[in-house]
């Protein structure tokens, strides 16, 4: 019932995922009964034994404040699918709803694992060679130096299994290159995380380097990360706006100008939050994803098939096991 | 003597600037007397009564820590460029150099304006509208609410006189539009916004908002604004290498691979900082302007010329009028 298109989208989306998965992956429709088995047989897809649904009689909306809805929406969908995620009924959990209440309803049901006080949110740039993570993009605002820690362990366990890079490197946010730089915080952190035990630390790195893939993890606390990553996801439809007022009035002949947008749109659309579906809760004793509340359908299909992943590989047990070794 | 190409690419922006200017600019050209009157030699200057020479026999490098430069090279060019300023042998100061010395140095030499704890420097971002600005972006980590408040002020007299907007939009950088969010000291910043005078106050904007233009004067900390700015500035550069690497082995013929990307270079380069010279460093008792250690003769012209209408608007009087009403 999450997000600003549901539950059509949600819906539409997780029964893609599933039809392309070839079996490897089955979904449980948490929400109000009769409007997504409406949105079922609309997809003429009320049959299939891999979307199965759970009726719950609540929704928490986009706008209510997290920690009141939580406290007395118990039987809303957000509750009802974490709950079944955490008895073992799902292998994971979904939402495009309200982000707070999400992360919230997650710590309250699932918990934390071991060690781990402030579970974050990772979020996705592309870069110019690929694509990096940061984290926390928005889970934590005030970070003390132990938990920026706790994100960059998290952030190596993730990139090492599902971006599959063997030895990935773990750069610090700050204002600068050189040690003793930036606030107190990631001062103190930087001198923690040089000399951390599992994680390849390769220091401070700027915003410059973000785009320019100066590191496959990118640690830094929550407010900064979110800014960072909400200002990324707004350039594609700025540079579109900006392109068009540069044509218009202009001597390119209509081809040429259309060519032009659709070329650069295809670069700028890396910086769309599609391409990556959502955002993984990481340190929650689970398997948690949040996508945007404007996610298409689309959008939601690469939620689903991401929260494969997450289970298959085992990412949180990975956390686990590099935390408490 | 500030930068990595100087005093080359300085002195001939200084002398650039002083030429187009119509008698309007008149520089003091501070560094190694020998090593500028060479530069000045090269471009034919060496007989401009509007181009001044002032021996500095110190340099403090772009790599030295700047409290310790600024304690024990009492005669480098940013010690007695800002010491011709504080006398009113220069009605402004510019340096490309060191950027913390020449903020330390400022400090200690010029003093803060009254009532102002924590100057700030300010940043430029283009918009879809047009283009705004952000402050802190660099000089102030960890920031109280109330340094963010001058922040608001500050910045709304340099959009008043020199963006000319009557009634500029100020707004505090945040995770989320609704009041109570944030960090402790950005929700605390945003109840003494609300009850300012003088400041026309819109509220909280997001990361996704600063090139919609969601505000004329963004205000954030120093670590955020740092980060976005850089961030920012790096677009150019990425989106170029994303575009080619697109276009490679692409059926598109080269005429019309190279049209497009001269034009969306066009439209990118809105990103890069040439085109707004250098930042304003705010609060001080003086005019001072800092430029990027990589700028160009074409961004040290603007810096110069930034710098007239920073004296010539009477900047630093409009805020210590504001906060000191």
């Amino acid at each position: 019932m999450g997000g600003d298109h549901a539950p059509g989208v949600v819906v539409e989306g997780a029964v893609r995922a599933a039809a392309a998965s070839g079996g490897r992956i089955h979904t449980l429709l948490v929400g109000d009964e009769a409007a997504v088995r409406a949105e079922l047989a609309r997809l003429g897809a009320e049959d299939r034994p891999d979307c199965a649904v759970l009726h719950a009689p609540e929704v928490i909306s986009m706008a209510e404040a997290p920690a009141t809805a939580v406290k007395q929406k118990q039987r809303s969908s957000i509750h009802l699918g974490l709950g079944a995620h955490q008895r073992g009924l799902a292998d994971a959990f979904i939402s495009a709803g309200n982000t707070g209440a999400v992360m919230a309803a997650s710590l309250f049901i699932l918990g934390r694992l071991e060690n781990v006080s402030r579970p974050a949110v990772l979020g996705f740039f592309p870069t110019t060679r690929s694509y990096c993570i940061a984290l926390d993009v928005g889970a934590n605002m005030d970070c003390k130096p132990e938990h920026l820690v706790r994100f960059a362990q998290m952030g190596a366990v993730y990139a090492r299994t599902i971006m599959r890079r063997p030895e990935p490197t773990v750069a610090l946010l700050n204002v600068g290159e050189e040690p003793g730089k930036g606030s107190e915080s990631v001062k103190a952190a930087y001198e923690l995380l040089e000399s951390l035990d599992g994680v390849q630390f390769v220091g401070n790195i700027e915003g410059r380097d973000v785009l320019h893939h100066g590191a496959d993890v990118v640690v830094c606390d929550g407010f900064v990360g979110n800014a960072l990553l909400k200002f990324g996801e707004s350039i594609a439809t700025a540079l579109h706006q900006m392109l068009e007022r540069a044509f218009e009035g202009g001597e390119l002949p209509e081809d040429q100008r259309s060519a032009l947008l659709g070329a650069a749109g295809s670069v700028h659309k890396r910086f769309d939050y599609e391409e990556y579906g959502g955002a993984p809760l990481l340190g929650v004793n689970g398997n948690v994803l949040i996508g945007h509340g404007g996610s298409s359908a689309r959008a939601i299909e690469r939620l689903v098939t991401a929260a494969a992943d997450l289970v298959e590989q085992n990412v949180s047990g990975g956390i686990a096991e590099l935390i408490n070794r």
